[in-house]
């Protein structure tokens, strides 16, 4: 039994590169970390982890009933993502453990890269890469000409932290913002849609950067893109889940849709490789929050949420469970 | 001869393919066309374009002291490129011929293209877009991280109609704006820096959007270079020639500096083949200006300095020629 003097024990989960990760931790924390077994995961939890009542899951390992079950004392799940659909918020509710997200760390660098995807996709910046690297410009000359950014017109998918940086720096391009959310905001200056419908058919650019939830699952259905149309370009840096990925890729093919960004897909790491060779797609690997600046920012705010637990404070990035 | 109340003759010069812009003219021009002739081109000119007094340059057709001495009658030569240093502007000065160019035509798109090759470099997406559609995220998983660009320290180099907006553009990242140009700027609220060297020490950005000159050839030397520094990306959007090209080559792949976003070559459309295997490079065919918006906006101030001159009024977007 650990004496009420030692650290606190927290449980981790996280890629073996990021072992700097258990470094910080250990300063404030014992660190029980699940790769330091090679039992099976639910052996493993039970012989180790039934007294914890900390986890901090860096990266996104699904957190199930089954899981949830072999961890009794559980009573904060500490997410380094800001998405938390790998996590069954409802069981986590049902078992009273509360849920911590990222809370703003990756704002400015998934609003950055959305930007980046932005252009990209309309100016053909890694088209224009490949055709001079390839020596195909110094041989044919011509390029295609790619489509202007400046006065295009934006929806948004979601207008919370993200969505309203990635807003801020469009409207420095002279870009008209709309958005569609759950709800109207107030005092916001851009327009609201009340649905993705007409969000698309008023815009030329669609930009996702909501939660994925049962209900944003597939929001860019066939209908949608059809509604955006033959130029218009979509940005996903939310979830691959948001977009019906297989229509997506048709979509493209046949030209209903003018092109796409996207930093996330269905089923990561796999993009479907009809993808690979169109030029009027960019494909990122999930790779909008990839800064150290960002995974600085990250580490700081899960290790304020443990402290916050073990000292009864108020959480700093809770996620809300209903 | 040509009657007097014929339209006057215009003399033009452009890429076969940007056959709309005779039909554009023709409207209100009698059109003679460089291409339209297998003569050699003092023979052709000597012929047919003694009486010419106004001149399209579409395009980058070089015009020096000799092609000038074919053209006698010439008042008026318009460019459609915002650089004039294809251009023998002391002979033209010398002749009495009025030089204008593309004027604020491309600012947005120059601008839009600044930013998304400023993103592209530091937050890696062309080389993302490599990693994907080669498969070795589904097989290899790791992605180098990028830099982050929000907070970026930004030096520009030619603070003109471009250069301001990519300023407005970066604001809204949060990035901290310096320039460096001829003069200091009243009432610009960003920090000035009399010369380059110490814009390049105090900038994470070198962005070049300056004019290309005799005093700006080479403005970034190994010098400027060093004093950016190993993390330090250049951007250009201005001219291949306001760099030392074979300098920059051996910066880059020595890790001299950090990286460089170019869409302007010396030798265009020659790429120093040394660059193609780089992936802190991003290469763009000079097509920062290359969007149906921007070559409308062209044609229409081309079209404007050709009335102006025949009607005796102000040019719309002369060239300082001294």
């Amino acid at each position: 039994m650990a004496d009420s003097s030692d650290p606190p024990l927290v449980l981790v989960h996280r890629r073996p590169s990021l072992d700097y990760f258990d470094e910080l931790l250990s300063r404030n924390f014992r660190v029980l970390n699940l790769h330091d077994s090679s039992d099976p995961l639910p052996i493993f939890l039970s012989r180790h982890a039934s007294s914890v009542r900390a986890f901090v899951n860096v990266g996104r390992l699904e957190i199930d009933a089954e899981l949830l079950s072999h961890l009794p004392s559980l009573q904060l799940l500490v997410c380094t993502s800001v998405g938390t659909d790998h996590v069954d918020l409802a069981e986590c509710m049902r078992r009273g453990v509360a849920v911590t997200n990222a809370g703003d760390a990756f704002s400015e660098d998934v609003a950055d890269c959305a930007v980046g995807l932005l252009i990209s996709v309309l100016r053909r910046i890694p088209a224009g890469d490949r055709f001079v690297r390839s020596g195909n410009w110094a041989k044919s000359g011509n390029f295609q000409l790619g489509t202007k950014v400046s006065g295009k017109r934006v929806g948004i998918v979601g207008l919370g932290s993200i969505g309203s940086l990635i807003a801020k720096r469009l409207e420095a391009f002279g870009c008209i913002i709309s958005y569609n959310s759950r709800s109207q905001k107030q005092s916001i200056p851009y327009q609201y849609s009340p649905d993705i419908l007409s969000l698309a058919a008023n815009n030329d650019v669609l930009v996702l950067c909501c939660a994925l939830t049962d209900q944003t699952r597939h929001i860019v259905n066939r209908e949608v893109m059809e509604s955006l149309g033959k130029n218009g370009v979509i940005i996903n840096v939310g979830r691959g889940g948001l977009i019906d990925e297989k229509e997506m890729v048709k979509c493209l093919v046949e030209g209903v849709i003018g092109g796409a960004g996207l930093d996330v897909f269905e089923n990561e790491p796999k993009v479907p490789e009809e993808l690979f060779g169109l030029d009027n797609v960019v494909l990122s690997p999930h790779a909008a929050v990839a800064t150290p600046g960002s995974l600085n920012n990250v580490t700081q705010v899960a290790l304020a949420n443990l402290k916050a637990f073990f000292s009864n404070q108020p959480l700093i990035s809770p996620v809300r469970l209903d």
